[in-house]
């Protein structure tokens, strides 16, 4: 898909990754959504600077001071939505760094899907409770990340400003989860159902 | 470091991230360099496009196709990068994912340092023998995660076009191994040595 074919405005930015799901998705069965040729593996820029937009104009009116994801996939986007917003991005990092170790916050993240565990950890100096933060991912399917980042960023007293999401499975309960918590979800994308080459979107 | 204060030319863009280690990178020792303050564990998406815009000036003439990075924190630049060079972006995994599995490249990649090793992916569609790549990175030190890049990106004929590092341990000889494969090497801070509270570079 060639983005220029595109009249970008906002309504459009919307649509955008709607549209690239349905064209370069490719589900490979109820479950598995391969979408490395556009956001996970291989990245595009130009794509990732309209999804930051689409984030920034949706939450511009949430006071955010930071934006945060956790590390790897959902920094492209994540960083285009900092840029877009004009404030610093924070990486949660997966396992603690030798270099970062003093005055650290950490989490336990637990996938059940995946039946992996790993620590999340932010170092307390980069957050406060002044903070207003805006957690970007990519997926949400159980919500198992996007609940570790909100455990871990409350720890340091800081305001959940909002959960902003490229892709959600919406057949699973990760949005019910997080809503039920009273936290607001905005999915660019939300898949109701989908299987071996067929995506049905959410419209 | 308020970034406003940069009256930003291609000069200055150079010298940037140069003050900015100086001001906030922190030396813990003569080999640790914590700079989680703004690239890797907080991200300053202004300076990160400022450093991909040095880059891709650096670069434009060499026909570059594709900017790869290895996960995570070679992302933040590499994607803007990619951004100023109008170009996609492919990050190379540091794990085998459940979902990437067929006609995949694949080294494993020991870092002396750390006492680790780990298995570099990239999906085999992504890239071809056309494709003339510039390697991003954050960090050069011994020159391992380099190296392991250049080995996979050479298992599919592809070009390197050239390795970009924002810090180089110049007392490390990681430069030295790339140059001696015949890899040019721009780095845009360069350090000469470096103690505990004491940062010397080379200008």
């Amino acid at each position: 898909m060639d983005l220029s074919e595109y009249h970008i405005n906002e309504e459009d930015k919307m649509k955008l990754l709607q549209e690239k799901v349905l064209a370069d998705g490719i589900a490979i069965n109820e479950n598995i959504l391969k979408v490395d040729s556009f956001i996970n593996h291989q990245v595009e820029p130009e794509l990732m600077k309209l999804i930051g937009e689409d984030f920034a104009e949706h939450f511009k009116d949430k006071g955010i001071t930071k934006v945060a994801t956790i590390e790897s996939s959902g920094i492209a986007p994540a960083l285009m939505t900092a840029a877009a917003l004009q404030v610093p991005l924070l990486v949660l990092k997966k396992s603690p760094s030798k270099v970062l170790n003093e005055n650290m916050y950490q989490t336990i993240v637990t996938s059940y899907t995946k039946g992996t565990s790993y620590e999340l950890t932010l170092a307390g100096h980069l957050i406060s409770e002044e903070d207003h933060v805006l957690i970007i991912d990519d997926f949400l399917a159980n919500g198992e990340a996007a609940t570790g980042a909100i455990r871990l960023i409350r720890k340091a007293h800081a305001t959940i400003a909002g959960i902003g999401i490229l892709i959600e499975k919406s057949f699973q309960p990760g949005r019910a989860k997080l809503e039920e918590q009273g936290f607001y979800v905005y999915s660019q994308v939300r898949i109701k159902k989908m299987d071996k080459g067929v995506i049905e979107l959410i419209p």
